[in-house]
């Protein structure tokens, strides 16, 4: 049970949830084989703030998939997902994002919603099984939905988050919900003390576009004053990693949560192609993208379509 | 709303029974856009049968993808899909085979479940969203049950498949689900006035196997009695469609429902890998597979495997 390279608040509570789901139907008879909550990478600190608050240890650590049956959630594209996935077994794969290119040699299950959270997902399985959620778990897949849909505020909300949500608060006992997850956020946005490498492979994802790879990096902020100080050190991190990884394109978005707005950092070998994406000049090294907070639903389907040249 | 191609009943019925669904939850406000079935080619005599029982024309034959907005069931793998599907806006997939080379740019609905028919999904769909499913989509539900699973005897067919198809009988008013299979069955054996052409792309998938394009057609018979005199002008035809077509491999599955085993037609550049896949050597031109009937679960896999050098 793993999420992403990279992992966000999704990535690992969805694993735990779906780990805990999936062996209360073992429990059942309904299923075979205990489930165990795995994690690709480092926590990030809204992450651990999460999984503390509700006091669940770090899922453990695995970076390889030779000879291991694994169940994806949060993703469903190779780059994203652990070394020589080829030679795993893969069981299923719960996900929330565009279908990526994982094939698999035998029918498994495959569930994806153009939803806002796997953890919004998962809650309906739970429903559908009749399964009760206990408070812990609960708590955690509402800070999933809180995290990936920004508090609501991101333009994946769907109804189902918000409906999903609501009853996860309740069995949780979170009384609001905005305190929370301005809590998670505050969290989030800790970036004192940490390296600029750290803070660009905090929340990072590589694409395949049309045979280039690029790479975007995101940090979630409650105000861009945060990172003012550190902006230059951070595009020069990003300069060595994108000669280092040669990648065709190394973004990061600067997401301003209560502005509601990107800055995105550029670093690119075709210009062009990004300021068709977003029909923005690039000026200096970034474009501000305006009400931009979504990297699956706002940046990536934009420039694959520069890319593509549809 | 389209099945893959060469469709057989279950591609042909489940785009008409999920356009109903989907078009029932258009009238509750739920989704927008009406749901036209399709079809991608010709009916096959077992569906031609089963459409004339239940008072359905057959859908609206489509071919090419570009500027459509389409839902896929019982397949997600490009060359099994519309022509030029990538110009096409995939609006979800439903299916329960492999997980196929399909990615999309924006996320949308995937559900895959490792059960014996899409049309079984279809069923729990139907359910979960409270809908009713009417006597006559009932019935044509239920063929497409019978046709995958071979009456049950497949070794794809699950407990989901059978329970479905037990529901979907009484709401049919099909007392006798043993005397209806065994009337399509007989239906779908009719071999006679047709050309080896015929039948060979009556039911054909294409499949890519480590950069080489595998062609598997399937005949299904009451007995392999039925296809004795024809055998050597079947073999002649496939010579020369896997000239045309360039074909690595071309195979032709002879499967005998009543005796439960396939006679497997064996085209190929490299016997070797075949042989490897099977375990047994090719005698004459062909290999008899006991207990084989089906080609996702018993043929493509060992296939892969020996092509992806596993």
């Amino acid at each position: 049970m793993v999420g992403h390279k990279n992992p966000d608040t999704d990535s690992i509570c969805s694993a735990i949830a779906y780990a805990y789901f999936r062996n209360k139907r073992v429990e059942l008879g309904q299923l075979k084989g205990e489930a165990v909550p795995a994690r690709q990478g480092e926590l990030n600190p809204e992450t651990k703030f999460v999984l503390e608050k509700f006091g669940f240890e770090p899922p453990e650590l695995i970076t390889d998939g030779t000879g291991k049956k694994v169940i994806l959630v949060d993703h469903s594209e190779k780059a994203q997902s652990l070394d020589n996935i080829e030679k795993a077994e893969i069981i299923a794969i719960i996900d929330h994002h565009k279908i990526g290119d994982i094939t698999t040699p035998n029918p498994i299950v495959f569930i994806a919603m153009p939803c806002g959270c796997t953890a919004s997902i998962i809650k309906g399985l739970f429903e559908m099984y009749n399964i009760e959620i206990p408070p812990k778990i609960a708590g955690i897949m509402l800070a999933s939905i809180l995290s990936d849909t920004i508090c609501f505020k991101s333009v994946t909300t769907t109804k189902k988050d918000i409906e999903a949500a609501k009853d996860l608060a309740k069995i949780a006992g979170i009384e609001d919900i905005e305190a929370f997850a301005m809590e998670m956020f505050k969290a989030k946005s800790d970036v004192a003390g940490k390296t600029p490498r750290e803070l660009i492979f905090r929340d990072f994802k590589e694409f395949n576009m049309a045979g280039n790879v690029v790479a975007i990096s995101q940090l979630e902020l409650v105000s861009l004053d945060l990172v003012k100080d550190i902006k230059d050190s951070l595009y020069e991190e990003m300069k060595k990693i994108k000669e280092e990884k040669n990648y065709h394109s190394f973004l990061l978005m600067l997401t301003d949560i209560m502005k509601e707005g990107t800055e995105l950092l550029v670093l690119t070998d075709n210009p062009k192609i990004i300021e068709k994406a977003f029909n923005k000049e690039v000026r200096e090294r970034s474009i501000w993208l305006e009400g931009v907070m979504s990297r699956k639903k706002q940046v990536v389907p934009p420039l694959e379509k520069a890319f593509f040249g549809e």
